[in-house]
């Protein structure tokens, strides 16, 4: 305790941000709950097929997502 | 706000059904929640590999389905 | 095989309306995967406690899904 | 897309807390992902009953998370 | 690791019959991964609301578990 | 009801000993609720890829739980 589930669109982010996304999310979590807690704090990254995430009944592409952070 | 998750076991549905389950899922939240929930409507596939599903013990494939489907 | 889980925000739908997610939802997945999947086809209701579902950072209440359906 | 699931056992923590994990792994995943992905970046707080998170089977009150916290 | 969620129908077992589970299933899955994993084993039960979940679109209520545990 | 969610690191365990989990955590189970629950008891195995797993900020790989069955 806690458990902090991180669900993303297969493709859309690579292992070093994953990596950063599980460190920071931890961090960010300590710091509210008390460093004492750290080694119970388990974050993990779960991912999703792309064209599996529908938003709108619109699936999802990993393309969406790309062009969704260049500003689209 | 809704998210609705669909859990398949892996190969018994194709990208077109998956398609087609992630659209009318979709307009069936719609119909009750009201129109204007439809951006905020997720819906997600989530695949269970062949063989980590058990019913009653008896782990299923993904010809099971297919049996099961065909009127088994 | 299937499971569906329908997250809703807690006090934004009533019994009724979660009775017709369930009812429709099975309905319209049973029509893509076929009759005789019907037995074996999982639909559920999880609740969110009003004020813990945060969309961009902003922590939904259930008047907020209120004001979205009027309209909003 | 992403969607942010902190599981906590029920009690550890206030409203207050509560909410300030919202904000700020919102913003921690924001920091990562872009600030483009703001709007669609979700972030649930989900409770689990005190005495129904168990660890290595010993299953954990909300008095033994204060416990911990407090260095224990 | 491992994390093992049991979903029940709220009030279809008390307590006791809770923690039983807790303690037996950490238990059945350490003597499978080893005696060395059992402060990782995480297990949980999460409870869902009598009405929620529904099988072949009929909600179930504690009653219905009740009647099928004594045979019926 | 109940559906049990067993996840594990992938690769930390073949195939036997998954099939294993799904026969012997059902078994459990079925031993507290009563045999005639068996048939609607689900048991799923959920991978979760190498890398995607952190305790403490620190992702667990295949490797390391080798390590920890091993008495490390």
């Amino acid at each position: 305790m806690p458990l902090v589930d991180i669900h993303l669109l297969a493709g859309a982010f690579d292992a070093e941000e994953k990596k950063e996304m599980i460190t920071k999310v931890t961090d960010t979590m300590v710091a509210i709950e008390g460093e004492a807690m750290r080694g119970v704090t388990w974050v993990r990254i779960i991912d999703v097929p792309s064209g599996q995430w529908g938003i709108g009944g619109k699936a999802l592409t990993t393309e969406d997502i790309k062009a969704l952070q260049a500003g689209g």
